[in-house]
Formats: structure tokens, C-alpha cells, sequence
């Protein structure tokens, strides 16, 4: 754990809680019952105002550890020479749009560089439209996509949340490819199957209705959804489904991408596809506001229509410098080998803890994207999730971030920065084991 | 002028261009025929790669000067520190917003902190659907209110031009209220209450229909619509007409806000009026990706409807140390006040061009947001387009970087960094008069 720092500690907690409720839009929540002040952070580790280290299980944005020096340096560098747009020529959106792409399958080689997730995604249903001349989107159930309004209304986590409208017309849910509660479970060798016939039936739906379908929407792995790995065949039938019927495949590698899951660079990879555009944001700039979308020569042809895309920020300088230093670290210090490792160690010691705690209905996940489902009943699933804030808030107690989520708010989200190391999985796992035995 | 740089020349500008062409989307473009590697910045200054300088007369988001070192320092200081989300809580977000706010009229007091633009209008889009129950906009003719999906459909500048498809049902366009070329001018004391009559007109006509209003969106000054000032009283009237509809009034002070306009540190402040909703973006950060929303407890209440409000990197500690470093130079360096005083020098100066370049037709704007518009014939106005491309190639030529807009695209748009001296504004107005003598 790195030394405790020597930071001013300015306000209090209560000060700014109360400066906030003046301050700040009311629709912003802050994390734990007493929220925590954090001034500073290295490697997987967060630090208080009074120095209290505290290990962080859930940040998956500081991606490569936080306040990484390296990607801090590369930013300080390139803001104190120059930060420009795009219609001026620089080689750092070259080097970078280079090397994003060496990581990406033929044909996945064009680059429209943003600011956050959530504008790759707009610009990915722009992209998917004006490709197929399609409107409609297909999107699995408890999908989060963005906090656009475009965006909002491609999430049922969202739009059938609290506050939600529901489905617009062009969005169609199907069910959750959920190998743990869903309609087809693990013992079931078709499971991916079927649930891709439902994303068949879907695609089906939308031409018999008169309307025209322009892209399937998916995550390769369920996060806001509750950390859920669609079972093998789903995502290889789903797209033949969509692509048959005209649509575009896109994979929401936001949250799942950049070596996380282990085994390999993008989440889609595990599953056997390659899609037609892929959105990245989240860990993509360790904190940064940077964010990407890559696609096909041919659909970004289709996109070329005559209007100009022009993002003021997206693909300055000092962003691909950020974004470039990211790439370099996660290489050298060879973080996704860490993730399937320590991700590896991590599940093994989850799992083992199912075997004291009945709590536990679940454990899943790729490298170090993990879940832990919470249920008063392992045969009738109930959900446990009044338990799962309890262990939050417990393991915070300890000096562990987590957070809980699914659209049942019973599942345990571990994605922390790739830093984290086998000694930080044990911790994690000790202190899952003690609060589990105490919240029953 | 700053001294020449010596950094590494990197690729060569064909290089890059051959690049972009694979690996970037074609739907950017670059600024000027042969256009520009720019390797460095500093001030009003911009640098190729061959250490020649060029006057930057033009970039409106580098507003306290190109690679400000402050601005910078205060980056490199954070980001070495921490960079995370507002889910815990941080001094510097506080700090900022307060700081901000201090800037607007009461009750402008609520903040919600974004990543560009866009994802400003699209918040505010949101904030004004929830309050109002309403789903209707009003919008200028040429408006340009950001890139995403949402956005293209409130931009006449975008669905009125190459490649799009017009205005979709809920968006209402009423007339540029330009007092130079629109349907009543300059010479009309009443101008500014006609326009507004269509505004009340089209509020009307969105009850009429069955539909109800959101919002009317405007930026206080054009800019892609050719640098227009609204004449006297129109957004008196049209915000009263907008409000007595149930509507909200928004300010899109993306491109002309933070003291730009030299006699006020908002542009809406010109007009005696004050918005129910303020967006902000390009200059907030000096080129960091940084905007924000600023609304009434009111609104920011109707939004809150049990629907969180997350942005991931939206006010985080680096975005809000660079925001307020902004802030203290603007007011440090005094460079609202540059605005003004170099901004009416500059005025005077291009007045004075007039009289012998019977070229420029209109010289307008506020500040340091100046527009030049260039027509064939004063009496007809008959758009000298290509003129005004050749003036900016040839001013680019001598070092002088200027662009063109407006809907027929004959405005010279003249917006640079704010710590444009009077030497510098002398130097534009000389190339201005040297170029126009060529350019007939």
C-alpha cells in the first residue's frame, strides 16, 4: 500500500455535502452512507483527508492505477506545448489512431475520437443509421448505454428505472442473456441459442411492423446489468440475426474493454465475433475525458454523407497523448496478463467462499470484471440486495470500495484498476469472507 | 510573437494526411487548401513544424491564450494526485462551481459539469423536457447547437445543409433575427420585436397543433450563423412570449460566453435578459474537455424525478482545477476588459476598411466575437463566398489564420484567444486590407 499523504485537508465532508445540496443538480448521488472524502489516489488505492488508505475494488476508469505518472506526464507535456483541434494536422491523433487500431481485428481500422462513452454511443447510432438507413435498435434487457437523451432511450436500466418513460417505438428489449436468473440457465447447453432466437425474433418484429432495423446494441459483458457473461453461441447467432436482416453489430466496450477481461484485449473476442463498430470511453483515457468509437471503412463511408463531424474536443493532442500513454502502460506493465491472473486468483478465492457463505448464489465474470450475486435462497434466487448495500457498506468500514448494482441491486461489481494485485485479491476476499459473516 | 519553437517535426504533413485518410473518418475535414501541421502554441500564437508563427485569430477555445502555463500547471498538479468521480466527495468541485456561479445572475445557481458542448445541450434538452413536461423547440435559422443525434435535430445549420434531412416534428425554426441581411434591418427601430413575433408565432403554433414546448435555444450572438448581434429587444420579447407558453428559456453560450464579449462576462447579459438555462463549453477549460449546465433549483428540482444524473468524468478534480485556473486568469490578466478595449480597437479598425474595400459589406459583433461579412454589392448583397475563402487562404498565407461561415458562407469569423493585443488586432486589420486589395 502506498505511503499515507500529506495533502491539505480543506473542507469537511459535511461542508461540502451542504455546499453540494446548494451547488449541484439533486439528481447526482454520492456513493456510501457517510460519503467519503478522497484527495488522493495511487496504484489501486484511494486515500481521505485524514490519510485513510482504502483499496479500490470498483474504480474501473483508473484503468492503469490512479494518477499513473506516466499517463500524468504525458498529459502535462503535450497541454504545456499545444492543445488544438482536429482541422489542424498533428501526428499524436495519428500515433494513437495507429496503435487503438493494431488492437482491433481487420476491418475495425477508422476512428472518430470524443470526449465520454456516452458520445461514442450517440455517434455509433448516427453511424449505424446513416449505414443502413435504418431506425430501430435492438438491445438487451438492463442495458445502460449513456447519459444522452439519445442514450437513455436505448437503456432499460434507465428508461424502465425510476423517472423512465419506457421503450420509444424504435427501441426493442430483449431478455438478458443471464446464465444465472434468465430464462435459460447454465445446465442448459442451448442456452445461447435461444436467447439469440429472441434477438431473431426481434429483427423479425421490426420488418413485420413496417420499420426498419439499424443496429444491435450489446455489451459483450453486462455491466450496470449486473457483471452477467452471455453464454457461449449467443453473441455469434445474435449477430448473424441482425446482420441478415440489414442491421450493424455494435459492442459497448466501454466498460469491459482494454485488456480487463484477461484473456483478451476486448470483451467481444471471448465470445468469437467481431463487430461492425466498437465504442470505447471509461479506462480508454485512466480518467481523462477521451473516448473513441472504430469502425469499417464501409460504415464510415455511409456516414460521410455531406455533413461535416466535427468534435471540438474529441482527438486533441493532449488526449491522444493521454490515450497513447495508456495504451504504452497497459503494454509494458502488462496488465491484462495481470488481469487474467489476478482475476484467475480472485475468482478462485470468490468461489471458495461460496462453500461458508449461502449468501453467495454466485460468482462470475472474466479476468478482473467479476460479480458476486447475493441471494436469501440459492434454489429460489431470492435476491439479496438490502445484504449487498449492507457488505458495502461494511467492507467500506474495513477500507474496501464496492459497489452493488444489477437491475435487482443484489450483485457485487468488482473492476478495479488493472494494478490490482494478488495480495489486493486476498485483501478483498478477507474482508468479503469477515462482512459476510456478519450480515446474514 | 512568442520565439520559435524546437520540437521534433515528427511526419510530414502529407504523411499525416495519408494517414488520416485510413485511419480517421472522412467525415472532418481540415482547415485551408494546404493545410497546417501545428506543433506548438503559446498566447495568440500557433507554430508549424517548420517554427514559422501564425497570428491565431480564430480559436475561440484556447480563450486565455494557447497552452496557458497556469492552466496547465494546475492540470499536471491534479491529474499527479487524483482524478475520479463525483460519487465521492472533493473540495475542487465546490470550489469551482461556486466560483462559477458567482459569475451568473441569481437564480442561476445550480451546476451540473459535462464533457463538451454538446453534451451541455443535450442536458439541457433533458433539463427543459422534464420541467416543462413539454417536448417542442423553437430554434434560429443557421443555429448550430452540437454533434450528437439530439443536437443535428435543433441545428438548422446541420438538417438545412449537406446530407441532412430536415427538421424533424418537434422542432420549430423561426428567422435569423439579422439585422444586416434578414427579413428586417438595421435602419428599423422595431426590428427586434418583429423577429420576436415569430417566435411568439411559432409558440402558437406548437399549442395549435396539439404539441407543447420545451425550450427555445439560442445562442445571445450567432456564430456559425455569420457572427450575428439579434437586434434591441428581440430576446426581451421572444423570452416572454417563450415563458408565457410554458416554456423555458436556454442560452447557448458554447462559443460567446466567459467574457468574450468584452462589456459583460455573458452575452445574454447584452440583452437585459436572463435564461432559465445556461450552457457552456468550448473556453470553460481552455481546450481541456470541460462544459457545463447551469439552471434554477427550480428546473434542476423537475429534473430530479428519481432518474440519476451520472456523467463519469463530469467534474472531475482535474477538469474542475482547469476550469478554475480559467476563471482566476480570465479575472487575473483582466481579460474581459482586453475584450472590450482591444475588441473596439479592432472594430474601429475594420470600420475603417470599409471605406476602402467595398468588399466588406457589414462589420459586426461584440468584443472579441467580430464578424465580417463580404458581399459582391452593398445594394443587392449579393454573397461574396469565394471571396471570402480566398481572403482566408491568402491572410493564412501571410500568417494570419482566419475562417469562414454563416449560411451562404461569406462571414469572416474573428474570435481569437483573449489575450489578442492591439498590436495583434493591428496586424489582422493591415493583412485584412493587404489581402482585400488582391481579392476583388
Amino acid at each position: 500500500m502506498p505511503a499515507s499523504p500529506s495533502l491539505p485537508a480543506g473542507k469537511s465532508p459535511e461542508e461540502i455535502l451542504r455546499l453540494r445540496a446548494r451547488l449541484l443538480g439533486p439528481s447526482l448521488s454520492v456513493s456510501y452512507r457517510a460519503p467519503l472524502k478522497i484527495v488522493r489516489g495511487e496504484g489501486a488505492y484511494l486515500f481521505d483527508e485524514t490519510g485513510r488508505a482504502y483499496l479500490d475494488c470498483v474504480n474501473n476508469v483508473c484503468h492503469v492505477g490512479h494518477s499513473h505518472p506516466r499517463v500524468a506526464a504525458a498529459a502535462c507535456r503535450q497541454m504545456a506545448t499545444l492543445n488544438t483541434n482536429t482541422r489542424y494536422l498533428h501526428d499524436a491523433i495519428i500515433d494513437y489512431a495507429a496503435r487503438l487500431t493494431a488492437t482491433l481485428p481487420e476491418p475495425l481500422r477508422v476512428c472518430f475520437f470524443v470526449n465520454s462513452g456516452s458520445e461514442a454511443n450517440d455517434l455509433a447510432l448516427r453511424l449505424a443509421r446513416a449505414h443502413t438507413g435504418g431506425t430501430d435498435m435492438v438491445v438487451l434487457d438492463g442495458a445502460y448505454h449513456g447519459n444522452l437523451s439519445s442514450l437513455i432511450d436505448l437503456s432499460p436500466y434507465k428508461f424502465d428505472g425510476p423517472g423512465g418513460a419506457g421503450a420509444p417505438p424504435h427501441t426493442h428489449v430483449v431478455p438478458m442473456p443471464d446464465p444465472y436468473r434468465g430464462l435459460y440457465r447454465r445446465g442448459d447447453p442451448g442456452a445461447g441459442a435461444k436467447y439469440a432466437a429472441h434477438v431473431g425474433e426481434a429483427v423479425g418484429a421490426v420488418r413485420a411492423s413496417g420499420r426498419r432495423l439499424a443496429a444491435f446494441f450489446a455489451e459483450p459483458i453486462l455491466s450496470c446489468g449486473g457483471q452477467v457473461v452471455p453464454p457461449e453461441g449467443f453473441f455469434r447467432e445474435a449477430y448473424a440475426s441482425v446482420r441478415a436482416a440489414g442491421g450493424v453489430c455494435v459492442a459497448d466496450e466501454v466498460q469491459v474493454g482494454f485488456g480487463r477481461v484477461g484473456s483478451h484485449f476486448w470483451a467481444f473476442e471471448t465470445h468469437g465475433v467481431a463487430p461492425d463498430i466498437v465504442t470505447m470511453g471509461k479506462p480508454i483515457g485512466n480518467g481523462h475525458p477521451l473516448a473513441a468509437v472504430v469502425t469499417t471503412p464501409e460504415v464510415a463511408a455511409s456516414f460521410a454523407n455531406g455533413m461535416e463531424y466535427f468534435n471540438t474536443f474529441g482527438g486533441n493532442p493532449v488526449s491522444c497523448a493521454v490515450g497513447l500513454a495508456v495504451l504504452e502502460v497497459i503494454e509494458e506493465e502488462g496488465l491484462q496478463a495481470n488481469a487474467r491472473r489476478v482475476g484467475a486468483h480472485l475468482t478462485a478465492r470468490l468461489t471458495d467462499l461460496m462453500a461458508r457463505h449461502r449468501l453467495i448464489g454466485d460468482v462470475r465474470g472474466r479476468g478482473l470484471f467479476l460479480g458476486v450475486e447475493l441471494v436469501r435462497d440459492r434454489a429460489r434466487l431470492e435476491p439479496a440486495a438490502e445484504e449487498a448495500a449492507e457488505v458495502v457498506e461494511r467492507a467500506k468500514e474495513r477500507g474496501v470500495l464496492l459497489s452493488a448494482d444489477g437491475p435487482l441491486h443484489n450483485v457485487l461489481k468488482i473492476k478495479p484498476p488493472l494494478v490490482f494485485s494478488e495480495a489486493d485479491a486476498d485483501r478483498l476476499a478477507e474482508t468479503l469472507d469477515a462482512v459476510l459473516a456478519e450480515v446474514r
